[in-house]
């Protein structure tokens, strides 16, 4: 039997994260974290697995991290969690007791009910690096490959099956538009037609309805009809979260299958029990209704929360922002908070601003991308709500500076006079940028 | 005589903000925009125009700004401005009236009581097409370049004289370090050492005595005696505000040689007359006493605030942040707020976090960037005061993101919360992002 003061369950993002910081504010505190496998991937390095770095072995979290940390590494999956004794049980017979508990079991590819998904070369991007070895030959040796969902994960997936290889590539997506759920619609059109340009073949509007071929994957059939060749599938259309150690332990399960817990990231369920991570509900910043988003930098900001609060309260979650992005080839998308549409659902009255300009100054400098910014604003106050931006690789940390203001709540008023540095090779101009001027413009919008 | 609700004075970056900023709040209101030059340049990107850019032409802020916005623009010197009468009397003996007046005339290089500075080929960054076209010449035939100054502007000069020529190229500078008034020692001498290993000899703690040559500089001789040969001098000590014309027109010079103006931009002197940008007096926003910054990025935003206060009162300047940012070859570096020198010399007792991390994620994504961030806490409440940051280009936005951060006010506690957006390509890890982990380690540091 083992013992620390406090147990971590799972190693992705919000495990180590909970670890971490519990160990940083409790430097007395013994923290064991215990995890199933032997290496662990990057979650949102998945997809680059495939193009970009070329195999998983690149794409895994250093161990460094638990070790500088003063944290133990138990190698071993949970089984069982008896609340009454405060002991883990572990798959080898092992036991590991504990004061404080944290979840951070994360969340598995969701898998959807068509005929046929149980074929060989039917992939999902499972965090596993043996699974994805054998997804890397089987892509390497495909001609004709089918994504299933364009969100970001098949979307990602497509652009980099598409690098250095001669094949084909399809997503099918069932809403109007691949990224809706992430971006605005004239965002998601120009996203298309990069993936376009990459010679990405979309079929929007559209929907599996089975799997065919004997015992490997040959081609899907839409529910119009059409059948499409396939010697491989990838589908990707979302996570769920792994909430099974959790239910049979009798904590209490919440309306997106995920552990329920209060502001302080505590189970309701046991004081002495806390959950972060994919595995966590939360709970919308802008609204404070259950959120479905599920990202590793939420999943990190609420493992902050968790590894804080073991002992004593510090922190309550203001709830899930939402901030993506990402890149297509060269194009870079992102949002940060709220979309137009979903502000809109929200049931805000919204005003717009908008900008766009190159991400040097003067546009002529080498490499300069024009760069999009729209920003969604409450009407009746003026808050910022939310975002979409396109342009190069600057964008992720725009993305971020956009979060900055929507967390501190700036309004119009005072994001236009945003005092920001701007440099010829790094950022747009200051008398153009995006963010000012697009604030500015919202303060007089009707 | 033409006449015009608002007259703006100056051409460069406040000048024509502040014109679009009253356009856009008081859409019936004339503006007109008086300025000496014919083609403006844009002020940040002139040390780009002798590597990167290769001509003054391919640095100029397009007049489609002024036009896009029903700005008029009169291409000529204001030589006088009578307050009583309001009015403005041109170098053409044309006069121009106005209801409200905005000072935008910007700052030139400061020039340096150095014997023989008068020479040939001793050049500073004068905001003018036809001299930079001289420089140029001037850099492409020289074979030893001197630089007296190693802050930004001279910094920037001497990497890109570097670039594409086979010359050699020499700092001098007095402070022990060069970029010594913007960053911290230790980013300092990571910069310093990104010069040498660009070939760029640094003199630091040296002073340039004397200019020599007949008519043309033919070298420098330093405080200490040794003499340096030189093709070509250029100066970059600063820059001093340019007063002459609100001098002459009764208005109030403040400590830094200044227009003085209240927090609203209005003269001290006359309710009708404004002041932005480099020829008004600023004042710090961390201590409210008068600051020396000089930046595009502070001159837009008090430009907006003067253009929006001319008829109303909308807004009052929070005062100037400073947010600079720089790139050195490949490495940028810059700096939001005070430095920890800076913050020390303020009276502050300050706490510091930091955290150096790749700026893709996994570490082993191609182009993947060490990136460094340095922040600045008040000790008493973890308030965010400042920071320095090195890495890739991707530090120009980062540096915005602290700057919001800090504008807003955040504490280490809230910015360990931080919600980004992560992204293999685009951004740190989640689980190292830089900002949140260095403000959790400031969070306890004693």
């Amino acid at each position: 039997m083992q013992k620390a003061d406090a147990v971590v369950i799972g190693g992705s993002a919000a495990g180590p994260v909970a670890g971490i910081s519990c160990r940083r504010r409790y430097g007395d505190k013994s923290v064991i974290l215990i995890r199933k496998e032997k290496r662990v991937l990057v979650p949102c390095g998945i997809p680059y697995i495939f193009g970009t770095l070329g195999s998983p072995e690149k794409n895994l979290i250093p161990d460094a991290l638990l070790q500088n940390n003063g944290i133990e590494l138990v190698e071993d999956e949970a089984m069982e969690v008896n609340r009454e004794r405060k002991v883990v049980s572990l798959n080898n017979g092992n036991t590991v007791s504990y004061d404080k508990l944290i979840f951070a079991t994360g969340s598995s590819p969701a898998v959807l009910p068509i005929p046929g998904i149980e074929k060989g070369n039917v992939f999902t991007a499972r965090k596993d690096v043996a699974y994805l070895k054998n997804m890397l030959d089987a892509v390497n040796d495909a001609k004709d490959i089918v994504i299933i969902g364009g969100g970001f994960i098949g979307v990602e997936f497509a652009d980099e099956c598409k690098k250095g290889r001669n094949c084909n590539v399809t997503i099918v997506e069932m809403l109007p538009h691949c990224l809706q759920l992430a971006l605005d619609d004239e965002f998601c059109s120009e996203a298309e037609g990069v993936l376009r340009d990459r010679g990405i073949k979309l079929l929007v509007d559209s929907k599996v309805e089975a799997i065919l071929g004997d015992n490997q994957v040959s081609g899907v059939r839409l529910s119009g009809g059409q059948e499409l060749k396939a010697d491989i599938v990838i589908i990707g259309v979302g996570m769920v979260p792994n909430n099974e150690l959790a239910k049979r332990a009798g904590l209490e399960i919440g309306p997106g299958k995920a552990i329920a817990v209060d502001r302080c990231m505590r189970t309701t369920a046991d004081p002495d029990a806390f959950a972060c991570g994919d595995c966590a509900e939360k709970v919308s910043f802008f609204s404070g209704k259950p959120s479905r988003l599920m990202l590793a930098s939420i999943a990190c900001a609420e493992a902050h929360i968790a590894g804080a609060n073991l002992f004593h309260t510090h922190y309550q979650n203001p709830g899930a922002v939402g901030v993506f992005s990402t890149i297509i080839g060269e194009r870079a998308f992102a949002c940060a908070g709220l979309t137009e549409r979903a502000a809109r659902q929200e049931g805000y009255d919204i005003v717009l601003g908008e900008s766009t300009a190159p991400n040097t100054h003067p546009g002529g400098m080498p490499g300069a991308v024009s760069t999009k910014v729209k920003l969604v604003f409450s009407k009746h106050n003026r808050m910022l709500l939310g975002s979409g931006i396109s342009g190069g690789k600057s964008v992720g940390e725009i993305a971020n500076v956009i979060s900055a203001c929507i967390q501190s709540k700036m309004t119009a008023y005072e994001l236009s006079l945003f005092q920001m540095g701007t440099h010829p090779s790094l950022t747009a101009s200051p008398i153009v940028y995006q963010l000012v001027n697009a604030a500015e413009l919202a303060t007089k919008a009707k």
